[in-house]
C-alpha cells in the first residue's frame, strides 16, 4: 500500500482494526526514512470477507496463524475467488508449500513468500516453491516483491522453516541450554550479540565473515581447519553433517563466486569501514552497545600503564 | 597499547614483526574513530622471549594455537617469569580455564579471557574462571578491561567454547547442513542475515528481540507457544532441551530483570529507531544490504497499481 498498491484486507479478529492501524502508524512513521521516492498511498479497504479480499486480484498473501487446517480451509475459499494468474504467497514460518498445496485445486499458483519481523523494515523475504509451484509463479512473485523494494530469495528445497528461523532456531536451542546449565543470563548472550557477532552480521553474513577470519589462506584452509572441531566438543548435543571433500569444495565454491573479484584484504577493510560506521550510528541511538560505548568515550582514560 | 599500556609482545612466528605492523595499522586507523580521548600510546617493546615479556607486568594474554599441550608449556614458563599478582588471561576460543590450569603452579591466576575479531572494534571479552580462579583474579580482569573499553562478560560456568562460539557453532552447523542439501547457498544464506535478522542482532540481542516478538502477552507467553515448535520439525536433526517450567520461568525472570521498567512498545519504538539509523548508515556504506537499499531507493517506483 506504501508502495502505490491499492489492498484488501480481511482480518477476522476482533481487534484487526487496532492492529491494522497500529501497523500501519509506525510504516508510515519508518518506511519514507529508508526508502526514497515512495509513490502516493495506494488506497487500503477493509472487506467482510476473503472471497472480497481477493477477487480479482493479483497477489493473496496468506498470514493466517500455523495450524494447517486453518491454513487448507483459508486457502480453498481464496482459490474458490481469486483468478488463477494471481500469486498466492504465504506468510508461514513453519509448513512447506508442499503442505499448503496438499489439497488444494490450483497448487501451481501457491508458495511460501516468509518475510521477518519488522515487515516494514526488514526487506528480505523468502521465497519458497515446491515441484508443484509453476516457474510462472515463482518468477511473477520475485518480479513483484523487488518491485516493492524487498530483497526476495529463492529457496532451493522446501524444508521445514525455510532457512532463516532454521538458522536462528539453532542458534535458540544452544542458547536454552546456556541459559538452562547456568553459563549465562539472557542479559549476557544479548550482550554478547549486541556487542559483539551481531554487530558483524549486519553487515556481513556468516560465511563472508569466516571468510575474512580465513585470511588469505581461504575458505578451503579455514575448513579443512574447521572440521575437525565440528565433531569435537558438542557432539554431545546434537549430530552434526560430515564436514566431507564434497562439502568444502561446494562452500569454497559457492563462497568464491559469492566474493567475486574482491580480495580477502579488500573485504576485510570494508569490514572495519561498515563496523566504525555501525558503532558510530549506535553510539546516537538508544542501544545497550551505544550506551556502552558513550560511557567509555565520555570517561577519561584512568588506567595509568603499570 | 592504545589506551596508555606498556606493552612486551612475543611471538616466535617468522611473521611476527608484519602480523604485528598490519594489526597496528589498522588499530590506529580504526579506534580512535569510535574511542573518544585516547590517551597517549604506551610504549610498545618486541622481546625474544617469553620471560622478557611477562616479567613483572600486570597482565599476560596468551594467545598461542588451539593446542593444549603448547598452551601447557607455554603458561609454564610464563608462571616461572610472571609476578604471582599479575592476571594469566587466555584468548583460547575452545578451552575451558581448567583444562588450562591442569598442570599450572599456580592455577588462581589463570582464566580465559576470549575476545573476538576484529579486537580492535569489537568490545566484547568473555570472562570464564574455573573453581580454581581465585575471584581476585576474576575481578581484576574485569576491572581492567573496563577500563581499556573492552565490555567483559563473567561467565557462570566453564563449558567447552564458552558462549558466543557456541552460538555461532550451532547456527553455523545449520547453516552447514542447508548448504549441504542444497536448499541455501552461502550467498542467499548471508543475505537472509544481512538484510534480516543480522540487522536485528547488531541492537537487540536474541531474547530481547523475542520479548518485542512476543508483544504485550510477555515471555510467558511467547515461550508457551515456542515450547511445542522445539520438539517438533527439527528433531531429525538434534537433541533439544526440555522447555519444561523451570526454564521458562528462568527465563521470564531474566528478561523481565534485563528489560527492567521498559515496556514491550518502548522496546519496539527503540528497536525501530535503531533498524531505521543502521540501515541510514549501511546505505552510506559499501555492504550488500547498503548497495540493495540505494538501488531501490534510486530506481522509480515504477510498479502501478492494479
Amino acid at each position: 500500500m506504501l508502495n502505490g498498491w491499492e489492498v484488501r484486507y480481511f482480518d477476522p479478529a476482533p481487534t484487526a482494526d487496532e492492529t491494522l492501524a497500529r501497523t500501519l502508524e509506525k510504516a508510515r512513521r519508518w518506511v519514507p526514512e529508508i526508502y526514497d521516492g515512495l509513490p502516493a498511498e495506494g488506497q487500503l479497504t477493509t472487506v467482510a470477507t476473503i472471497e472480497e479480499a481477493v477477487v480479482g486480484v493479483d497477489w493473496v498473501q496468506e498470514s493466517t496463524p500455523e495450524r494447517l487446517p486453518v491454513k487448507h480451509k483459508v486457502i480453498a475459499t481464496i482459490q474458490q475467488a481469486c483468478p488463477a494468474s494471481a500469486v498466492i504467497g504465504s506468510s508461514t514460518s513453519g509448513f512447506m508449500p508442499s503442505e499448503l498445496q496438499a489439497q488444494s485445486q490450483r497448487p501451481e499458483q501457491i508458495l511460501v513468500t516468509h518475510p521477518y519481523n519488522p515487515v516494514y523494515l526488514l526487506p528480505i523475504v523468502e521465497c519458497v516453491p515446491s515441484p508443484a509451484t509453476s516457474a510462472s509463479t515463482l518468477d511473477s512473485a520475485m518480479a513483484t516483491l523487488e518491485s516493492i523494494g524487498m530483497k526476495p530469495v529463492a529457496v532451493g528445497a522446501e524444508v521445514p522453516a525455510h532457512i532463516g528461523d532454521r538458522l536462528m532456531e539453532a542458534l535458540w536451542r544452544e542458547a536454552l541450554w546456556l541459559v538452562k546449565d547456568g553459563v549465562a543470563t539472557t542479559e549476557q548472550i544479548d550482550d554478547i550479540m549486541t556487542h559483539g557477532f551481531g554487530l558483524r552480521w549486519a553487515q556481513k553474513g556468516l560465511f563472508e565473515t569466516y571468510r575474512v577470519a580465513g585470511g588469505e589462506a581461504g575458505m578451503q584452509h579455514f575448513l579443512e581447519q574447521f572440521g575437525p572441531c565440528l565433531s569435537w566438543p558438542w557432539t554431545k548435543l546434537m549430530d552434526v553433517p560430515d564436514l566431507d571433500d564434497e562439502l568444502i569444495g561446494r562452500i569454497v565454491e559457492q563462497s568464491d563466486a559469492q566474493a567475486g573479484d574482491r580480495s580477502v584484504s579488500t573485504l576485510e577493510a570494508e569490514r572495519d569501514a561498515n563496523l566504525v560506521a555501525l558503532l558510530k550510528v549506535l553510539r546516537e541511538q538508544d542501544t545497550a552497545a551505544g550506551a556502552f560505548l558513550n560511557r567509555v568515550a565520555a570517561k577519561p582514560q584512568t588506567r595509568s600503564p603499570q
